[in-house]
């Protein structure tokens, strides 16, 4: 098979429970914050792949916009309406291949369950992986391009 | 379509250059740092996705275990001989959904071309998603479960 047209297939392991039915109902843009409550459905012949997870406090989710159609190469987002910047520099939901990608608190599980606080997914939300948040960037080597730029924009 | 059969086609963005041919020269287990050096190869025609890039330090890698096979959802881990753990509770390249994470540092770019710090894929690589790393959980903040009582095994 070509490069070209090699593609592979995911299927869920799961789907997301959210407070969130619309789009226009999850915080975006400037000082948005995620402290939404959600449960991480894993299917149950999954389960076992849970195990030990209670230990850790913080979780990265892979899932998919399922509710997002077609591709912007470069966007406006909320955060920066006037300038518009490539998708691979923002969290547009109109990527190549629409994987979404959130860091959550983990609260408590039951059984295939998972219950998060910070989701920022729509209810139903298609999940294709969990894993477990190890480290972070220290703040202080972090440089965040137009997001900076943008936030500091606004507080002017 | 039922969700039991439902599926996602994703298709590549690109390929990681990357110095490792083997899984056995990466880094793995207890204290594994990741230093080493690589390019982030963007298909040419998503080229204009990569516009303002620059001005982030850090990049969440998407990517597929292209080399792995097959899924366990419970495994003993290089970090952890003796004890399994649940997949979703663990970085193990067999997952229901072969898609790994990684952080790295932008170093510079030349076109569709990203040099990168800490990779730890394999050369060829097939990349699913580039996003900007915009913050991370505060070191305080964090519980590391099984992973930190390894950690502390191996320092007694």
């Amino acid at each position: 098979m070509s490069q070209d047209s090699l593609t592979y297939a995911m299927r869920p392991i799961g789907f997301v429970h959210s407070p969130y039915r619309d789009t226009s109902q999850i915080p975006k843009g400037p000082g948005a914050e995620h402290h939404a409550e959600g449960t991480l459905e894993i299917r149950p012949e999954l389960e076992d792949g849970l195990q030990d997870i209670e230990g850790f406090s913080h979780l990265f989710v892979l899932w998919v916009f399922d509710r997002s159609e077609g591709c912007d190469l470069v966007s406006a987002v909320p955060l920066d309406q006037e300038t518009p910047h490539g998708v691979f520099a923002s969290r547009s939901p109109r990527r190549p291949n629409p994987i979404g990608l959130s860091v959550v608190e983990l609260l408590g599980r039951d059984g295939p369950r998972l219950r998060v606080r910070g989701v920022d997914m729509l209810d139903g939300t298609p999940i294709l992986d969990v894993k477990p948040y190890l480290s972070g960037v220290p703040a202080e080597r972090l440089h965040r391009g137009w997001v900076a730029e943008a936030e500091a924009r606004r507080k002017q």
